[in-house]
Formats: C-alpha cells, structure tokens, sequence
C-alpha cells in the first residue's frame, strides 16, 4: 500500500507539469512552413502628393509575430519593402493594455477611449473619423477585413458605440456610415437580426450593391459595394484563399476611380484570434496572408506614385517570443506566454510619398493626425 | 491508508503547479516603481556634420523591455527623444537566435559571424571594428560598459576571437586595440592571470592612466584613460550610482577635444544579465540608469550639433511580456519565457544629424554600415 501511495504520488508530480503546458500558453511549440510565400523586391517612391492612403491593420501583430512569421518563410517578407518605420504607443483612455474597440477607435478617430468603446470617446460621445474625414472631402472610402463587420476594429471606422459587443446595433450603424466599399464576415447581424431589421436590404436601397461570390464582385465596375461572405468572421487563411487580396485589389480598383482619391482600411484581423488562442500555425499562415496582401498593396501603390501605405497593429496579442528554430529549413518554435493582450508599443511600417512623417516614436493617436495632415482631411 | 493516498496524491496536484511557478520563467512579476527617473524633452538637431557617433547598445534591450520600463516610470523615458526609429534583424551567420559575441560583431565590424565569435569572421580571421576605422582618420574612439571588458560585446569592438569565453586573450588585445577611452570592470582577467602577465601595467607603459575611482578619473584632463573598477561586472545599477552616466560623460569631455571628431560604444551590459536570470526589477533598474545616460548623451549632442546617437540592441533576452500594469502607480506584472535570447528585431532609435538613415527595416551589420559612411571612415 505505501509503494502504491508513493506511485501515486510520483505520478501526480509527473503529469502535472505535462497539465500546465498543456494549456497553450507556456509550452513550446514547434511549426515547418512547407510552403513559401511569394515575396518581391518592390522600390517606394519618395517623392509624389499623397492622394490616397491604404491604412492596414495586423490586429494583434506585433514586431514578434513579424519576426516569427519572417522566420517561417525563410527570412523574407513583402513588409520589408517599407521606407520607414516607427513606434506607436497603444495604451487607451483607462488602462495600459488596451483591447481592438480602444486602439481601433484611436487610429480611426485620433482619440484615446475607454477599454471596449468603439468609435466613441470616454464619455460615449460619437467621434469623426477617417472615413468620415474621407468623405467630406469627396474622396471615397473603403473597409476591407477578414472578421465580421460588427467587430472592434471595422466597428471604430464605421460605428460609434461604448459598447463593441452591441453587434446589432454596431451593423446597424453601417447605414448611415458612407463608406464606399465595404468587404468582410457577419452576415447573420446583418439578416438575422433580433429587431427583425435587414440591414442588407436597407443598404441595397441605399445603392450598395451587395455581391455573393467573387464572380459577382468581379463584375462590378463602380458604385457603392456591401461584400459579406460569411455569417461570422471569414473562413481560417488555409481555406479561404486570397480573399483578402482579392477584396483589397477589387476595393483599389473601384476607389481609384474617383479623381479626388481615396481612404481605404485593410484589416488582417485574425491574427488576434490566433494569438488569444495560441496557435502558431494559423497565426503565420494569417500574417503571410496579410503579407501577401501588404505586397500587392506596395506594388499597386509604387505603379500609382500618389498612394501612401501605412501598416501597423492596433496591440500585441498572445506574449509570442520565438524561442528557436531554423532560418533554411523554415522552421520556428515559439512560446506564447499569454491568452490575452501585452503591453508594448507596436512598430508602424510606411510606404510611399509621406512616409517619413511615420519614424520615430508617439502615440497611436498620432496615426490618425498624420494621415489626416498628409491627406489634407 | 488509502484516504492518505488519496490525501498526498491530491497534495502533489497542487503544489505542482507552485513548483513549476517558481521556476522563475512562465511565472507573473508585479513590480512598482516609487522613484521616478528624471525625463526631458530633449530637440534633435536635424542639419549639421556628422563628425561624432556615440553608439549606445542595451544589451538584450528589447521593445518590451523598453516599453516595461516606459511604463515602471509612469510613462516616459528620455529615448522618446530619438527623431527616428528602425528594425534590425539579430540573426547570425550560423544561427537564428544569437549571443552577444555575433551580434556584437555585426555592430562593430559588419560582418554576420559564427555564435560566441568576438571580433573574427565564420573563418576565424580578424575584422576590422568601427574602433580601428575611426582611429585610421585620427579620430578619438572609447568604450564605457557595466559589465567585465571581456564580455562579448566590449570584447566585439577591442578583441578577436572565435571564443568569447578565453578571457585571458581578449583583455589582452587591449593592449593593442588603441582605444583611447575604455571604462568597465573585469580587474582580476587583467591582474591576477593565469600567464602571469599584468595588463593594466602594459596599458600604463603604453601611456594609458588607470584611474581607480570617480575623483581620480574627474582630475584627468587629457590622454589615454583605462578606468576599471570591479573585479568581475560592475555592481547592479541599485548599488553602482550613476557610473555609467559619469563614466559617459568623461569619455565624451575627454574625446570630444579631437578636433577630428570621435567614436564612442556605450552598453548597459546588465539588461542581459536580468534577462537570463529572469529578474524584473533590477532589468528595470539597469534599463532606467541606461535612459538616465541617453538622456543626458541626447542632451551633450543637442549642444554640440554634429554627434549622431544611435541607441539599439544586440538582442532580446529573456522573452518579456507586460501582462499587466498601471501607468499612474508605476506598476507593471511582466512575465519571462525564457532564460535564453529569443529571435526578434531590435529597434533602433537614431538622434541628431544623420538620424533619417536609421529608419526602415535592416540587417544589424547595415548599422555599421551606416555609421561608417556617415563618419565617412
């Protein structure tokens, strides 16, 4: 009996760590990318007005999921092709990790809010933002994301709310909110909707045209678009192919039209979802998709000359510290060391005319006023 | 018998998880800072001659522990003063996570090297360091660190050797590196050696004063100066006062009297040591004496108006993640995931004429790169 007490014992000393590191967070994990991802040399003009700005954000990218991501393809990315760079400080109104509905609200708007508002400033009053700016300037605008509409980030460009979990009344809000072109998931907050609403069929009316399929968007030659794929967030990056890119490419090619230029959102918005659940694979295979997208977004803005494109991430997402691996053989091990938010400022990547004004150290904030000075909004 | 099985089975489950916590890594530190570290606005001059570099390297200085430290003193600290800011990547010729001895010698020669090399090529051969550079145009070059002068990265710039552990050898090529200024610790590896030689009486016969303390150094007003003032690494940043600071500020009254202008490494050594061990407050505390010397370099360079500053990392140690914090308090609760180095980019924060060469993303031997051509060496 007391052998049997100490096997126990031991066993309960043994499994348990196997227990701990089996949460996610904490372990090692070890992920080959068979597959490398297309990357290019692509030159920035210096010079050039900036007419237009494509403004992408990696929701929970930080430097570290960059790196690790870099490591993944072998040490190259499209990313790299940035004139400049810079910090941006993330922490919001009321406290130093800030979540998406904060730091999304103060690249959209220019201000710091309260943890979970989007759009919004402290006192839930409702904030102008680039869109917004855009459009008074006749210039057209578009929002282009791989998560459902109603979510922090698209949320902070279109809605006003102190509340990013309102998901209807957050879809609602799109009506009234002008943007041009408009592509991403919920499409059951559109339709299914507990007020009996059809925010689908009330934007038709407005004009959207509401396109099922890339055929259908692939028709489209101008006019105002309502693209909602998915009745959530968009499927994972391994099966839903260049969505992203495809989406981007179609909203540059109808927003360029207008002679007066355009303001157009680019989100890679599952990076977060990835780093809050610790999984390393689907978090390269998002970023590299985003990658793919930042390089085809370089080459059609260093064709155009006026187009500036900033880059960056609204926080960090999931603690990733790359602990080793092999640059030849693609190979990355990393750790997360948490399922939420970190604290740290997150680097923003500038391309084009005007991306100077992007180095050095500030505020996310300032993001906002930059874009807003070099656009002239 | 079987319900004390039961008893210390259930006992092992939970003290498990304790044992594991208190391996140091994986495990949340909260720390809060009472004394706050004096920060200035500091403006950057942006015309002028680039006729002084002072290099400044945190040793394991990552963006997290940057901002970590930004946020322990309530949200400042003096390198906001930078007017731009890079991406380097650390990797070394045979590895994708690096010591400081490769990434040491990337930064003052150039050249991408084998781990634990100090100074040499993959081959073993001897490189030619931004040190020697400088001296071939008459200009004054120093080196003032907080750890032993053997240390991978002073032993980068002064030495040559594929190991940086033969400690002997390296405080040796002192003899012959011909830096003007050198100041840190490391006594016993120049006195009590195995070979029986007295380094510190061969610099003296070279012509170099061996100041042992603050007043013996302050009364030099000319020549060569080696200042080494512990056996082993300096003490803890707690303890040491503001050497690193005084020993800063020397090197640059004495240096700056070449008219031909000079070259100057500083390195917060220690950064690194707290890293590996896993101790937040004193990484804090040698991250907040390292600022503290920024600031006051910013400021020496402001004044003059031809020193470029250029303040990075060799690479990130320890894997820290700010999980959480408050920015009124001081407080943070960071987390370690490793006793290692981990693979990211280091940023790099440039002051003064010339600055706008250091933003974008790089190789770390592109930093010497830049230096070199900006001193035009």
């Amino acid at each position: 009996m007391m052998r049997l007490c100490f096997v126990l014992f031991v066993c309960a000393l043994l499994i348990c760590p196997a227990m701990v590191a089996g949460q996610g967070k904490d372990r090692e994990i070890k992920v080959t990318w068979d597959k490398e991802s297309p990357v290019k040399k692509i030159v920035s003009p210096t010079k050039g007005k900036v007419k237009n700005v494509v403004f992408m954000i990696g929701d929970g990218m930080s430097l570290m999921t960059m790196y690790s991501t870099w490591a993944a393809n072998r040490g190259k990315l499209n990313i790299e092709n940035c004139r400049c760079v810079g910090l941006a400080k993330t922490y919001c109104y009321d406290r130093l990790i800030t979540d998406s509905g904060a730091s999304g609200t103060a690249l959209a708007t220019g201000h710091k809010t309260r943890y979970h508002s989007v759009g919004v400033d402290p006192d839930g009053k409702p904030l102008t933002t680039l869109t917004d700016l855009a459009a008074v300037k006749n210039k057209s605008t578009g929002v282009v994301v791989t998560c459902r509409l109603n979510d922090a980030t698209p949320a902070a460009f279109c809605a006003h709310n102190s509340d990013r979990e309102q998901a209807e009344a957050i879809i609602a809000d799109y009506v009234g909110c002008g943007v041009d072109f408009i592509f991403g998931g919920g499409k059951r907050y559109f339709c299914e909707r507990e007020d009996g609403r059809d925010i689908m069929e009330e934007m038709r009316a407005l004009g959207y045209r509401t396109p099922e399929n890339k055929e259908q968007l692939d028709a489209i030659e101008s006019g105002k678009v309502l693209a909602v794929w998915a009745d959530h967030d968009l499927p994972r990056p391994a099966e839903r192919g260049e969505m992203l890119t495809e989406g981007t490419l179609k909203a540059l090619e109808l927003l360029s039209r207008n002679k007066k230029g355009f303001f157009l959102m680019v989100e890679a918005s599952q990076i977060d979802d990835y780093g809050h659940s610790n999984q390393l694979r689907p978090l390269v295979e998002e970023v590299l998709d985003f990658d793919r997208t930042i390089g085809k977004v370089f080459e059609w803005a260093a064709a155009d000359g006026n187009t500036l494109v900033v880059v960056t991430a609204d926080h960090e997402t999931g603690g990733l510290t790359l602990v080793g691996g092999d640059l030849e053989r693609g190979e990355i091990v990393g750790k997360f060391s948490t399922g939420s938010h970190s604290g740290v400022m997150v680097p923003v990547y500038a391309f084009g005319p005007g991306a100077e004004a992007f180095t050095g150290i500030y505020e996310n904030t300032d993001i906002f006023e930059k874009i807003k000075s070099l656009l002239k909004l």
